[in-house]
């Protein structure tokens, strides 16, 4: 299978280094390929971590795990492995998670909770445990490595390798933040096939991280979707080093609480945006915007019904502005909605009003925006205050010949 | 765009005549096209009639009006417009609607409330009235028609007609079920884009034949799937026009009760499947058994996602054995699942029992078995006695080639 770079592809940031984050990665062949395929993060005494894993009832070993350790709130190391998720695979796929917790932490001197694993990759293969013994091993002792190397490392059908960073200032401090993500398929709302981690050195208390993370994944991963399909290995993770010089953040309250909140959620949205970039087939980058619902949560709920829709997604893809189909998507999301308060439009302007098509509507601007890389939907149900902004891509014959033939 | 007939086709089968149904079809000219696009079923007096409707939303007036007409029971005819939905036009959409209703009632001399009407095709577009006027006008003059002319002159990207047929025995009376069907692409859950018809001159009361239509529903069309999307104007029609001589069927209890649902659910199913086997650029027929869930209707919900996930569909296109994917689109479906009493099989052969793959799975018959175009997915869940199947194609890029360039 050829996979060419994305059309959407963006290039890879300067990213800061983060105080307290050492990167490293290695080949352990997971699969016959040249490449680096295990990334170890180590992080300094008093890292605070906060996560936000898959939904799905079929969650794999790592997630499991990943969800008991974030209890005590501190972190010491990340392992990712690519080429195998270890979902479905029983006990077997247990131990060799505890095996790789129980190596790094001998190696780095930690409490083997301290150790989080992901993995991604094919489902219901274990995880070869002398693959991994050996590549933790080598990953122990290896040379830093960059963001970009260790993003690439932790890439599967990824097409681009994916980053992003941003800074806040806490009084006198300033705070870095730089972040990683991978994913192309099976994306999903409530997270995505996905695997992301954000660093930073800002002191954060960990009860207040997880909220922060928590807050933003919701207008953010949790607002893209590719495919609809969700992983059974999702992961978000955010690992605060502390090692920035300013008072611990405790509370929303705190001097420096909402400026670190908007870097991380600045950081999430790219890194969000950059997997919808990356959607297997895509050729243009789709913004929904929902407003007028009976709440927040409805629009994004509509929103995700059209970003979902295959039949919107084509015709997106065909270049048609559509709405006919944008109607239908808002019909079947099951939320509040009343046919005559609807209003559609593309690119800023309303293709129908009030549930009629409007009488002098100009199809030629929009069609001129469908042509572009960049579209949106907008959609007012007259109902409400709530909004929402979900992304997708469009459904191509990329897509087709990309998951027809990869054993994922 | 070229409309090459489904490979999974089936010839129209010898449908017979039902006593009290007279079917007539004319050219209006909703689009500029060369074949019949408006049928009028004539129905004798005393005709019993039962309903389903999208659950969409945003429905059409066609949707709205014939929910309420369902309740005084009884139908005089049928008007179904092809090429023109009619949907989200407003109060120009409804006064359309009730012109046709008002010219039908006064040419067959019955209460406006006993002519019901379905349209399908473009949205947003009013239905033209004058031309609905001329077409109605040639129907009511033109000569009966056949089953496959009908079936024929209400498709509209269908490529090909569909038709199906049943008969009972009610003591020594045997009744005629005849159903034709339209639908190939937006078909989803809670129907389909579908319009659907079933007559038979058996005497059934309206509030049992109610009854059985919304049983047989749920356990066809309402578990069929092409692309999870829900058009505006699906509505399945079931008349009885009680011209067959045995006592009316009033209840369950009643004598032929039984017999006359059988012949109905089988004809629905078979007009399901015809659906499915026109699903837009669909190779391969897929069933999906789901069993041991918590309830019937949860496995139906886990079915559905398996059926409607593009990554289950696209590795079917490919002939790929893919159960991870399965894993995932269970794991998905927020309904109650256990990673570790989950089993999975394809074409009879189990590829995972108990939520790890069998060691000695073979997949040399499950390849062949997907090398055809019949495929069976069985799923597991190992937690109770709920069970269900639903039936979708798979996702090729014919749906793609179709899709980005049609105007729905």
């Amino acid at each position: 299978m050829d996979l060419t770079r994305s059309p959407l592809a963006r290039p890879f940031p300067d990213l800061p280094a983060i105080a307290g984050v050492t990167l490293r990665s290695v080949r352990a062949g997971y699969k016959a390929w040249d490449r680096a395929d295990l990334t170890l993060v180590e992080l300094v005494e008093g890292t605070a971590v906060a996560g936000v894993f898959t939904k799905s009832a079929c969650a794999s070993s790592e997630v499991e795990m990943g969800r008991e350790q974030l209890h005590q709130g501190t972190a010491r190391a990340l392992v990712v492995n690519a080429g195998n998720s270890n979902a479905f695979t029983g006990y077997r796929g247990r131990e060799a998670v505890e095996q790789i917790v129980a190596q790094v932490a001998e190696g780095l001197g930690c409490a083997p909770e301290q150790v989080f694993v992901s993995s991604t990759g094919v489902i219901g293969v274990p995880l070869p445990r002398d693959v991994a013994r050996a590549g933790v091993a080598a990953a122990l002792e290896a040379a830093p490595c960059s963001w970009e190397q260790a993003a690439a490392a932790i890439g599967t059908t990824d097409t681009f390798t994916k980053g992003a960073g941003a800074s806040a200032m806490i009084g006198e401090t300033r705070v870095e933040f730089a972040g990683i993500v991978k994913g192309s398929g099976m994306i999903a709302p409530d997270m995505a096939t996905m695997l992301g981690y954000v660093f930073t050195d800002a002191r954060v208390a960990p009860a207040l991280l997880q909220d922060m993370l928590a807050r933003a994944n919701a207008a953010t991963f949790s607002c893209i979707t590719v495919d609809g399909d969700t992983s059974t290995s999702d992961t978000v993770l955010a690992f605060a080093t502390g090692r920035a010089e300013h008072p611990e953040i405790r509370s929303w309250d705190d001097s420096g609480a909402d400026a670190v909140f908007a870097a991380l959620q600045s950081v999430c949205r790219e890194l969000a945006h950059l997997v919808v970039r990356d959607g297997e087939g895509a050729r243009k980058f789709i913004a929904v915007s929902v407003s007028g619902a009976q709440s927040d949560d409805s629009a994004r709920r509509i929103g995700l019904s059209i970003a979902n829709s295959p039949l919107v997604k084509t015709a997106i893809a065909g270049g048609d502005a559509n709405w006919g189909r944008v109607v239908m998507a808002v019909g079947k999301a099951g939320e509040p909605a009343d046919r005559d308060s609807l209003s559609i439009g593309f690119g800023g302007v309303w293709a129908a009003r009030d549930g009629q098509p409007l009488a002098d509507y100009d199809e030629t601007p929009v069609a001129r925006h469908l042509q572009g890389e960049e579209i949106t939907i907008k959609v007012d149900l007259g109902l409400g205050a709530g909004r929402a902004t979900v992304w997708t891509c469009d459904l191509t014959h990329g897509y087709i010949d990309i998951n027809a033939d990869y054993r994922s």
